[in-house]
């Protein structure tokens, strides 16, 4: 209520909004600048203020977190120093503007909350003069509460506004990048502003399958063939000859009789332990501290027990298990690879644990599949290399290895293999019931086609080559070594993932936006709930293809960060008794669990990092397997060779390229 | 245990086991037919058999339900068909080898069943003679139920067995039909077999947008500048301009604050129930009782109460919202058109309800936006058609207007948009609150930048051409003209949907089967637990892109099959005094939501219903608004004007065509 009121009130004591229209400035409030997505275009027109630009730059600077965005935070230091403005806090802090700057800060921060409080009055009919006095920048959100509760009734607004306060309060609110990945600049992205490059050192697209050429290729021949959306459930019209031909796949990939495809690997855990949780008369679960969320939300909603393990923790599981009868359904979940810490289960000994205690195993190989074993298969079928790749693409299954003990598996086809979508492989008949009562897999359109045929490519591809999976674990090596050497507190563990021990959610956020805005290196700061507090990380992730020189730029600018904002190195927390199993007292090293053999550098065939300049490794042996896959519903692929100045296989993609049908299909 | 002794004794007893290797049955049994997909090989083989074949047959012919298999009977109908086998189970019992198949038939039930009693045992260490005399048709799901129960432990495979058994006894086992609908030929589609082409009249891409040019242009482009997969979740690289600008499309088009995309309107609609009901304190939810699983759960899974009412009954809602408080938090979730039975929900006044007793409204659009008002922003919209009209692509709310009124809004991409995903709409601080905390939003990888573009591609081109919606209720109008002369019992409705009552779920099968196997015609049958007991139907959807002829073949399809089948038609019902809606004494006419002037039939400007031959209307005007939407991201849309003999907007896609980029563009 009143609000042209205010807004009459704000443009009495600035000149700017006196000279501006009311809907002008509506419209500057809720468009996004282009050119600093992250911020409405108001206030990039605020930083030129002498009173609110120094204002919104201490913002981005100041350490005690809540309200500085991420992304906001990082584009207004990129404004100010495109304008010659230094960006760090502490130079702020001692230039002439400073003081004034601070007050102004403070102030934003006081009409933020005067704001929150005058949503909350206007409803319940109470005035304030403070509201009166609310800052511009919040008028427009002020307004898209329009909706006053019914007097008497419950606030609504006012109540989600509380919510959101406290996500503010303790830090966790969260402000997105707008990250644009560019398929034929892997692993450079754009931001808001197509202009703006940086490189991306977060992303699950493990090992750049998003534009894999064979893969973007045999979408686009999906495309061309059945369109956009699958247009119905599994069970009315949507479900495609490429669905079922991708889970084949999937089923062969695992050495399981059977697989099933669902619109994510959250549902498919959420589903499918919901399902079996409710099924099973007196289920009981037997859950790793550390599992996904996904997990977590499936086994509540399924209303069975849940018994809570500690992290690979062998004799804690066990203590809690033989506290059961043996004829008790029981279900031990936990994952391969644990996304945040990189740490690995240890498989083997949970399926003996299982087998002693009648428990099925359900394995989440989310962070695993498409990146460990001859295969891809993922962790469990990396631990019988030798057996695993002797069988080759036999799809039957090798009696007593891990990957057969385990009885289900679950991963996604949205990070190595550089999709979307999720999946559960097992038993015929354990997937039939999910199939059968599952209700988030049964009531819900399908994926589209063109997806599941990219996702199909991808598997395969990588089934096929096993030099993406080694060259990302050399990399791996590289950029971990590199860091131990500088000091820079890498958590130990086996796997592909590189977190880096920060400590603090304010200065983990600041790093993460320091390194963008200097460095032009994105890396999402991970923080509480995500992780424990006090272990806050940044959590690279490296592949393929990422060149030397990239990786060792990488190096230093975290370096560098770390100096400037003073944060704690390896030899500081051994200092301190080590913390977050960084800097622990006689501390065994942890091996790699791709060994020396499996990545090639035994025999001396293992791939070579790229270069800049060089473009990815394509194998052409597993992109006629890929071809030759799609035969039967896509018709054998042929060279576009009657068309002039074309790339039968674009390693290069032009960014605007367009679609154009071949000539040669078009007459054929 | 003992699996091959058993098929040493299949192959003492059967001249065509005993020539076959092991290895090369086990094969059979797993893979699928290429030209019957929803058969395996060996099924297929046994159709020669002079004593499985009539079997089979009768089983697929067998009213009996449970075990017929919608699209296993009609593959064997097609086989026995091709080899001028009569299809028609009255015929076979007429035929010289009726007996012998029906005896056949019930062995085959029966070993079914010592099938599934063998596996229950073998793990328990009993042994039985019937499993010896088991079917080869069972053997290899027999042998995939590998894992043995540990001594003392729970049998899990026999388990999923049980269960899957309750499935068959109940008739709600689902068996899928293969279908592949056809970017080049909407509405048609093949089975697993490419050749074997039929019509589509049950899929929910209502507009065929799966199939619209620009749709798939747009899609090419972004999957060229952006590869596949989005590469982790919104918070961790996954964010991008593509996901920001669908998000603000679908505010403009409900003219609500903000938007937020989900995996699908499942998880939309799950996830944002979920968090609601959980986070508003002693929150009670009013449900109608034909709201859709994914809002069933939702509320379910909050944990908060959950009151239902009666379909569309507004005094009973009264009622029941009369006996809260005012000041208790509600929220009434329902449906603007409800799928199965084409229905329609009361919205204006249940805002006034909401308004009366303090509660919030959740109405969910899925089966509404593309398809109503204006725009295509739903029922909420097309109930304020002459404003929402004049308002135009102005995204300010307009007070006091239905979709106003509504808080909240959910809706999917993945069906008239013919995308894939789903979505809510309301306030900015609703929208981030449940962005905030809803776990099914935030751990979960978001959906590819292409699909992205498609669907806003799509949203933005129905925004600006009503053709589609308009033709699309001339269709419907004329389908239930055709089925009402021939007196079909239509249950009526005011919306797109035309459900047809069969009354019994083996007839429905049935009919659906003979549609498939002797019509071409592909309908999926509705049958219990999607519909109630005793109201199971064939479900119709019809298209723009639906020609006169082919609407005229399908009703007299339908005629022919009712009469083959002895189908009550709506004079049958009537006399008996009427069921579901469908003959009732005294029925009021229900009239369609589109008018005759919002069609276009009062001042001529009706588009025409295509005829054979005819290619859908593409609106050249929309094309352009929607390729300028992407040149911030995509670059200005060039037409290949120098590449030789090429199509800048191909209407009629090669079914095989292969995507080559543009000369032009990969020399720019």
């Amino acid at each position: 209520m009143e609000r042209l009121g205010n807004l009459a009130k704000f443009k009495s004591s600035c000149p700017f909004l006196a000279r501006t229209k009311s809907s002008t400035l509506r419209t500057l409030c809720t468009k996004a600048s282009p050119r600093y997505p992250s911020l409405s275009k108001l206030t990039v027109k605020a930083t030129g203020c002498p009173v609110m630009g120094p204002a919104l730059q201490m913002r981005s600077g100041q350490l005690v977190a809540g309200y500085a965005s991420v992304a906001g935070s990082a584009d207004v230091s990129k404004i100010h120093q495109h304008k010659g403005v230094d960006t760090s806090s502490a130079d702020i802090a001692m230039c002439p503007h400073a003081s004034k700057a601070l007050a102004a800060a403070r102030m934003a921060e006081d009409l933020a909350k005067a704001k929150s409080k005058a949503d909350k009055e206007a409803s319940s009919k109470a005035s304030t003069s403070k509201a009166n006095a609310g800052c511009p920048f919040h008028t427009a959100s002020a307004e898209s509460a329009r909706k006053a509760a019914a007097p008497g009734g419950f606030d609504y607004e006012r109540f989600y506004v509380e919510e959101l306060e406290k996500k503010h309060q303790d830090a966790s609110y969260r402000y997105f990048n707008n990250i644009n990945r560019k398929a034929d600049k892997f692993p450079i992205a754009h931001t808001g502003n197509a202009k703006d490059e940086v490189e991306v050192w977060c992303a699950n697209d493990y090992l750049g399958m998003g534009n894999n050429p064979v893969v973007l290729e045999t979408m686009h021949r999906t495309l061309d063939t059945y369109g956009h959306g699958a247009g119905g459930t599994r069970n009315i019209a949507g479900n495609t000859g490429m669905h079922l031909a991708l889970e084949e796949e999937l089923a062969q990939l695992h050495r399981k009789p059977a697989a099933l495809v669902f619109s994510s690997c959250y549902v498919a855990n959420d589903a499918t332990l919901t399902t079996l949780g409710s099924k099973l008369p007196g289920c009981v679960y037997f859950s790793d501290v550390m599992n996904h969320a996904s997990m977590i939300v499936g086994m509540k909603h399924s209303g069975a027990k849940r018994v809570i393990f500690k992290h690979n923790d062998l004799e804690d599981l066990e203590a809690k298990l033989a506290s059961y009868p043996k004829e008790t359904p029981k279900i031990i979940a936990f994952e391969s690879v644990y996304s945040m810490c990189g740490t690995i289960g240890p498989i083997a000994e949970i399926c003996d644990l299982a087998e002693r205690y009648g428990a099925l195993t359900f394995l989440d190989e989310v962070h695993a599949v498409g990146l460990y074993g001859p295969h891809g298969a993922g962790v469990a079928e990396h631990l019988d290399w030798e057996a695993q790749k002797a069988q080759g693409m036999n799809p039957e299954p090798i009696k007593g290895s891990v990957m057969d003990r385990i009885d289900i598996i679950t991963g996604t086809l949205g990070k190595a293999y550089g999709a979307v979508g999720g999946y559960i492989a097992g038993s015929t008949d354990m997937v039939d019931m999910v199939r059968s009562y599952a209700s988030g897999f049964i009531f819900t359109t399908s994926l589209p086609p063109a997806n599941m045929a990219g996702a199909r490519a991808s598997i395969s591809y990588q089934r096929h080559f096993l030099g993406d999976r080694q060259l990302k674990q050399i990399n791996v090596r590289d950029l971990k070594s590199r860091f131990e050497s500088l000091d820079i507190p890498v958590i130990p563990g086996p796997s592909h993932i590189v977190p880096v021990l920060v400590g603090d959610p304010a200065l983990t956020r600041k790093a993460s936006d320091t390194l963008l805005a200097k460095h032009n290196v994105y890396v999402q700061a991970i923080n509480y709930p995500t992780v424990a507090r006090g272990e806050e990380r940044l959590r690279f992730t490296v592949t393929p293809g990422h060149t030397v020189e990239q990786i060792a730029r990488l190096a230093t600018a975290v370096d560098t960060t770390f100096k400037e904002l003073g944060i704690k190195r390896t030899s500081d927390w051994k200092a301190l008794g080590g913390h977050a199993n960084v800097g622990m007292p006689d501390a065994e090293p942890v091996e790699p669990i791709w060994s020396d053999k499996q990545i090639g550098l035994a025999n001396g065939t293992a791939p070579k990092t790229l270069r800049t300049g060089q473009k990815r490794i394509v194998d052409q042996k597993a992109v006629q397997v890929v071809r030759e896959k799609f035969n039967d519903l896509l018709g054998p692929y042929s060279e576009p060779s009657k068309a002039p100045v074309v790339n039968p296989l674009p390693l290069d993609l032009p960014s605007a390229s367009l679609h154009v049908p071949s000539p040669v299909a078009a007459s054929a």
